[in-house]
């Protein structure tokens, strides 16, 4: 039977601000450290002896990671950092304020930017500051698979190969697995194992800190899934 | 130009206690902690944009390593942790405390035991529990090289291989190398770069949390090395 564990990262300061992050590399906010040291104390509790950690190149991500290794006394484990594990990139509203904006386009247009499946955000022009292609640590990425603004469905296009190179090798080598990442990245790895519909998927609501224990069967199909508390 | 950057890790509890600490995985003081920030700006101040972080599976180098990171900015820079960079291994002395230990042995004993170059000190028993092989974090290391206690010179030994395939090959690469290790493993390093004496290797002192950059030639021989400051 194999092991995964999901931990979507703690509050960062702009889920404080109230503004779309996406991949804009924003720090945890004091709340969310303490949310990391939560999960680190859970993953102990349940003896949950992770073999290898994977999180997106996102400081909210790595720094909850560092923290809840510190706590499980595991911070010897190797750790990969892959853009592919990234937030949904949220294009040219980055950085605005979520009550502005739907100031700006009405409530029902943010509605459908942040809920709908297929909708793409406003794209982020190529010679925007904000576009991943001037930040140094995506200097090794294809430039043509930077996105500028992301659909949840080109969300979990771009994740699924992180499963299937990193994750799913790992778990089938007898490796517990701990991923720490984001609320949309995550959902694309959920939606994956538990075949959820395009329509059910845009409602699942992720907690942060809160590590997702899955076991697998030898096909890495879920036997059980549980919130560790 | 290449660029190396070394860091010895902050201050840990068994220092400020002055015990024998070796690979005994004790964590930084808050002074070490302080340390690995005051690294960090330095590094930052210095505009060494780190490609690869290297590093011990000991967490007071781990942490160094993060904590520096976090201050430069660079925490999504791959990462890897790994036994061969970890601090000599003190054998059986690992755990007592120094001024204790010259009582028992005496002053010479412990000084020829500390500061000679091939003595090594007295081995632990295969079926202590302070071994190596008991540890989750050595699981995938061949147990028949898990040292019992080494001399600085054996602690070279298996210090170099690492040079030899991770870090020559990154800084061939055209990568800005970091390693954050431990006294023992940095002179391995410092005595191959720079060429110097088993006499004199036993002398160099290298300071807690100074980062030092090493610019290197094609051939990978130092063209000059410096403390940051």
């Amino acid at each position: 039977m194999y092991k995964l564990i999901l931990v979507r990262h703690g509050e960062s300061v702009w889920n404080k601000e109230n503004r779309f992050t996406g991949w804009t590399d924003v720090d945890l906010s004091e709340r969310g450290e303490q949310e990391a040291r939560r999960a680190g104390e859970l993953i102990k509790k349940h003896d949950l002896f992770f073999d290898v950690a994977y999180s997106s190149v996102l400081k909210r991500a790595i720094r909850t990671q560092h923290i809840l290794a510190e706590v499980a006394d595991r911070v010897w484990v190797p750790e990969v950092h892959h853009w592919r594990l990234n937030e949904r990139h949220y294009g040219a509203l980055q950085g605005l304020n979520k009550a502005e904006t739907a100031k700006k386009y009405g409530e029902e247009q943010v509605h459908i930017w942040r809920r709908s499946f297929d909708v793409t955000p406003p794209l982020l022009e190529p010679d925007d500051s904000r576009c991943a292609v001037f930040e140094d640590k995506y200097r090794d990425v294809d430039p043509a698979v930077l996105p500028l603004g992301e659909s949840l469905a080109l969300t979990i296009t771009r994740v699924l190969p992180f499963w299937q190179d990193y994750i799913a090798p790992s778990l089938l080598s007898g490796k517990t697995v701990l991923v720490t990442a984001h609320g949309n990245s995550l959902r694309a790895l959920i939606k994956y194992l538990d075949d959820i519909s395009d329509e059910e998927i845009v409602k699942l609501e992720i907690p942060t800190g809160i590590p997702q224990l899955y076991e697998l069967d030898e096909q890495l199909h879920p036997l059980s899934r549980k919130y560790l508390e």
